[in-house]
């Protein structure tokens, strides 16, 4: 490839709108073009890239035996009104009718065109495990697009599904899976990806990983022991809460808080700690009166996502304004008058003594509540985020919580999609029975972008070698010259010749033009040409990662490029 | 891959809505899986020959400084506005509104997306000529899906977008194009393919080609010289078409022709042959009142494709029951008095004399009409389509007319896209100009299911090696026995180690159904394993192609199968 060909813009100047590097870098570069908002053109350089991303993930699932298949991108509503998610699915999937007034939709996920694909080839249980995978586009109408490539809303996604007789064989494949996952992440040169336990949302099943790419401006949180192996997303994490029960519980006292509404207002008012307080939180369900009421220990935060899981039902934040049973800042679980509202205690709070609580009335609280003898019959459920420096589950060291980029995920997903569009196979007692399925998904332009997220520095992008646009820039300093024009062509040609990819600058511009676009392009390896290294019969060898900067003999310098390649 | 393990099912018998033999073919052999009118999954089979094809395309695109790049299924409506074809195009594409009520489209081509592209990133003339390509999804809401994989609603093209400083250039840039798509059919394995002439239809633009698969059951009609090298869609096709005058131009006479109102009973009726008459042809402006009369000699039929380039108008058949001034079956254009109404004359009936025509009375014609004495000022435009049999444009020769699938095109686009949409390039001269454009197209399924449709036995597929799913089908008969068992196994890794393309049938099934699903998925080279061929040591080889069928040493069998392939 010819610099002086490539179609790509170069810029000095960040995007306004571009809050990450890696947005920022990946446009100035000329790598990616906004069409419209969360739907993008790729260039050539990030073409390539991708190509070789799926190259490499195709490989990893062709070795656990995965065949590649191609689903569709538009489907029609029947189909996913057979697994219910015509319904089940908001505003982010894309609906619409096509010239003869029936209903379609664009693919979000593919779990119910694979069922419909492998429903009547798959008979027999003697045909299990199986799975099938595919590159295909994906479009997710996302509220808030963002990061570049990182949040879109056209994507390619290589998405995987897996058949199996039962929960075992299911286990025994999601751990291949999880490694090849791990191998995937490897290959393209991730260094700080873990696989987190998480939360299975719209899919449906029991246990599922997300793959975290660890970086500070991933907009998920995960829970990480330093000591031991547990990982979890925020969504799911728990945390060894023990607080002592004080040995005399109080009795219960009304105490005047004025205008102290706020939990830390309240406890500082009465000289308390905030875990010593229960405080309430609360949200609706959505399109419904419903309230739903948490009370949870005063210094910890609702996690939403438990919240829904416990509930079952989507829910967003209330306007308490609007209710006339309600105290807001002064509501308390003791003495309660509440309907059409579901009340949850957090786990936090159990068994707890000489708690500060709302009184329900305007400007006062209650003192000295205790959970075990002021309440019957109530229930305690995890709905509390964990903090940084709570205790570890599995080894009571303080866990730490970072932020992570979701590059990857994978699922057990039960027999939610094999019953509702009844896939049957015949066992080995003759019966029919439903497989339970597992599904694999990455996004291939988000693992891009993760990597250049991961791989940058003040001057532009650093792409591992294995998944560069191209290995080798080589740069012709004063192309007029015969000399240089003469032996960079030579290189150029030999390096085609020897395999090597090479993007070759042979525009008629300065030096500095050229070196700053290749390092803002982040080719792993830059090989110059100029009068003066031909001078010595030399070229230089200069790493963008800068570990090697060094003259070559002319006639070394291809044996050297492949030693660095490792070919 | 294993067949045991292949996801597909196979069946004997043609399903019922399939007219040709590659949909037949292709579904029964499970490559591909109907999931709604127009819209197909692919099983691996099918999605490798995919692959396969989209290598061929993509080294010959690389080959003439291709760039490859990628541009979103989903678009805003302000970029098909800029063109002018969000309204221009009909219900063909999908339109829809996203969660914030903002329009989008799929994308049935990229002219749009390619422009918004380059718009920014080509600056100069020395840039040029440029080309960006890409492989993919396209929907399009065809009225009339059929054929399986020949017309559908969605499948993945390689279109190609050139920008050229003249149209010298561009012209230079097409013919490269036009060998490369050459090339690309040849090395799929398709034999008979041939470039024609065509209309540019929605794209726009003057000069067009379109590659054409001949075969009995293509929608297309191609008109070719067998002499000379003239080739034309019967869209755009013309002929040399010398009708002699009489010497003795008669009187215009009224005569009686009764209830003869088509003209072979009119013909008939006054003894004259079909070539001596002046026929009407009726149609109406598409959403108007307006009509389309059109006079052309009787013998003839008309062109709609031409016609609509007449008139530059969408033209529809026009009922004339409700037309007060026609007097259908006895139309003429002489003494002819209508309002809101396009005439046109065919050239067929320039200077011709003695013809008969209408009289514009119901059971009335008129003999001895003149063209050159009966009408002032009118002018003949070519309507009529080309009949097998007429003289060829260039040679003379009797032209034949044969049907064809369309396997790809290319337009030659001129600045329709770069002016509607404002890209300029400075020139040499410092002034900004609009690049002219030209674009390609190849379907890639339709690809597919043509090289089907031209090679296949009643038995099943017959894939080219170049495009085949694996080159290798190997059939272990009697896998039980632990000999059959030992060697199939053993030449399945070594055929794998030597980088040949194998599926290995490993099932616990009869030969018959081994062969049988063999010849219907159409490898080109069957392996044979059995107890009896084992007994000498010896494998047996077979072409799907039936030119060879011989046994051979186990040991010589990688030899002779690198041999078959070329390797």
């Amino acid at each position: 490839m010819l610099m002086s060909k490539l179609i790509g813009e170069r810029t000095k100047e960040n995007p306004s709108d571009a809050m990450i590097a890696s947005h920022a870098l990946l446009v100035r570069a000329g790598f990616i073009k906004l069409v419209s908002n969360g739907i993008w053109s790729l260039a050539t350089p990030a073409k390539r890239i991708c190509q070789k991303i799926e190259k490499i993930i195709r490989d990893e699932m062709d070795a656990i035996g995965g065949q590649e298949a191609s689903f569709p991108v538009v489907m029609p509503r029947e189909l996913w009104e057979q697994s219910g998610r015509y319904t089940s699915i908001g505003s982010e999937m894309v609906r619409f009718k096509d010239r003869t007034g029936r209903d379609l939709v664009l693919g979000m996920t593919h779990e119910e065109a694979a069922v419909h694909f492998v429903r009547d080839a798959v008979n027999s249980y003697q045909q299990l495990p199986v799975m099938v995978y595919q590159f295909q586009t994906k479009f997710r109408d996302e509220a808030r697009c963002r990061g570049g490539l990182i949040r879109v809303r056209e994507f390619i996604m290589k998405d995987a599904y897996s058949f199996h007789i039962d929960n075992d064989d299911l286990e025994k494949y999601y751990a291949k899976v999880y490694d090849a996952y791990i191998n995937i992440f490897n290959r393209m040169g991730m260094k700080r990806v873990v696989a987190v336990k998480s939360d299975t949302g719209m899919m449906g099943g029991s246990v599922a990983h997300e793959y975290m790419l660890l970086t500070d401006v991933g907009e998920d949180a995960i829970v990480i022991c330093p000591k031991c192996d547990y990982k979890a997303n925020m969504e799911v994490a728990v945390s060894n809460r023990i607080s002592k029960r004080d040995e005399i519980s109080e009795e219960i006292k009304e105490v005047y808080t004025a205008e102290a509404t706020d939990i830390a207002a309240v406890a500082k008012r009465l000289g308390v700690s905030e875990s010593k307080t229960m405080k309430a939180v609360c949200y609706c369900v959505k399109g419904s009166e419903e309230l739903v009421l948490c009370f949870i220990r005063g210094d910890l935060e609702i996690n939403e996502a438990k919240l829904k899981r416990a509930v079952q039902k989507d829910i967003a934040p209330a306007n308490l304004n609007a209710s006339q049973e309600l105290q807001a800042g002064n509501i308390g679980a003791y003495n309660l008058n509440v309907t059409n509202t579901i009340i949850l205690f957090d786990k936090s709070l159990e068994n707890q003594n000489n708690l500060v609580t709302g009184a329900n009335k305007a400007e006062y609280h209650l003192t000295g509540i205790d959970m075990a003898r002021d309440f019957k019959d109530i229930e305690f459920v995890d709905i509390a985020k964990v903090a940084k420096g709570e205790m570890c589950p599995i080894c009571n060291a303080p866990l730490d919580v970072e932020n992570g980029i979701e590059v990857g995920n994978i699922f057990q997903l039960g027999t939610k999609y094999t019953e509702s569009m009844n896939m049957t196979v015949l066992g080995s007692d003759g019966k029919p029975f439903h497989p339970i399925m597992g599904c694999y998904g990455i996004g291939i332009g988000r693992a891009l972008a993760s990597v250049a997220q991961e791989s940058h520095d003040k001057d532009g992008l650093i792409w591992p070698m294995a998944i560069a646009p191209w290995q080798v820039y080589l740069c012709g300093i004063r192309m007029d010259n015969s000399e240089v024009y003469q032996k960079a062509n030579e290189l150029y040609a030999q390096m085609i010749k020897n395999g090597i990819e090479v993007i070759f600058d042979d525009r008629d511009t300065s030096p500095g033009v050229k070196f700053s676009d290749c390092d803002l392009m982040g080719i792993p390896i830059r090989v110059v040409v100029s009068p003066r290294s031909l001078a010595n019969g030399e070229v230089e060898i200069q790493l963008r990662d800068k570990t090697l900067k060094e003259n070559y003999k002319c006639e070394d310098a291809i044996g050297k490029l492949k030693e660095i390649m490792g070919k």
